[in-house]
């Protein structure tokens, strides 16, 4: 059986200029693989019309799910919910189910629900919400697109309501090895290793730190007793 | 005048695997930002042949710079340089000026040249070195792709000999307020500052920090006069 795919198209400018560091990525990466959906790509653009259509067309059209993070707030630059709309060909509009949800938290603080916070409420036609319990405003699925906020905490609790709703793989189970030698000489053996075992994936990141050297070498796969008996030949060669 | 635009392939299963958090792309963006190369698009592709190929020949053809990262080392997972190589049509085979680079950094450290490291000296027909100064074995440049170490300290050490040969727009001037209410607050003001100044890029970001709340406005453009009389704006709407 193989794994259900993915991918996830991260946006916004703040991300390319090199202003803010994405953390999003790797906490989607982590929870993804530990359900079983294969992450296979990731997109980041900027918030440019086309660039987010189009990278919302190809993606969907090529993976299982797609994630994507940025772009759902009230300011102008805030156009993800209509690029996704316009991407399927669907209406957008205030939605009265995503302005109840805004106007009660908006209530609770004592806040005015303005036309800026309303813009919030724009929801693709035939999209399902997803739940924001940190600042209110949804998400939402359309398709296979998952349309996530960019704020990290707000965007990890996402995730973490979607994910038990998608029907995952098996876990990619891994073990590693520090070896200290150069990946030169790890190289050939590790070549027949993966040639001999080629269900599993293994790879090879070399280490340098405080004079020290050499490679961690990680056996990934959906087979347990594959990846056991990889690493039992791994250590016979390297261990000490 | 426009600034030249560029991409990046971010190459690896540990990164999309969740195992390692890249840090090069936001190296990379924050450099380029500093010389007036625009980052406009980033993909994170998979050890797999078709994914690098695709991805360095769509954002070759689409953009005028493209720089990857990963997959140059001695191990069989290393297949960048020959995906490369493909995606151009061109041959790939040991050349003789990488390997004397390589035999003259592995006879200073006693080490020995063997089949794995030799690897390394394969490079494309027609392809430019790029030096390596940390490791030694050398990235290298074809057409307009500049292929380059995973390895952080050497990726780094890579861009910084790069970016100097490559012609470079008006850096990218920024400057920015933190404004202390919720984005919804911000949001009309500032669209209408984004319509009065069209030639300026103006960004949101929302935080929420120990219970206190608002965003970072930033302002960004290449006219250092735009960018102050925006920001003389800003803080006569938003300022105390």
């Amino acid at each position: 059986m193989t794994n259900p795919t993915s991918a996830m198209i991260v946006i916004g400018d703040e991300i390319l200029s090199g202003r803010t560091r994405d953390s999003n990525m790797h906490h989607l990466a982590q929870e993804l693989t530990k359900v079983g959906i294969d992450l296979k790509e990731v997109r980041m653009v900027s918030d440019d019309p086309h660039a987010i259509e189009g990278a919302v067309r190809a993606l969907s059209a090529a993976y299982t799910h797609v994630f994507t993070s940025g772009g759902i707030g009230p300011t102008h630059d805030d156009i993800t919910a209509d690029c996704v709309a316009r991407a399927f060909g669907r209406a957008i509009a205030v939605r009265d189910d995503a302005r109840a949800i805004l106007q009660a938290h908006y209530d609770r603080m004592g806040t005015e629900l303005n036309e800026a916070r309303l813009r919030m409420a724009r929801i693709p036609e035939g999209a399902k919400l997803i739940d924001n319990p940190v600042s209110a405003a949804p998400g939402f699925i359309i398709e296979n697109v998952h349309v996530m906020a960019g704020v990290p905490t707000v965007f990890e609790t996402m995730v973490a309501s979607v994910l038990p709703t998608l029907v995952g793989g098996k876990p990619l189970l891994s073990q590693s090895l520090r070896v200290f030698r150069g990946e030169g000489d790890i190289a050939g053996p590790l070549g027949e290793l993966a040639t001999d075992f080629p269900d599993l994936s293994i790879g090879s990141y070399p280490f340098q730190k405080d004079g020290v050297y050499g490679a961690q070498i990680v056996i990934r796969g959906q087979d347990g007793t594959q990846v056991d008996a990889a690493m039992t030949r791994l250590c016979a060669v390297f261990g000490e």
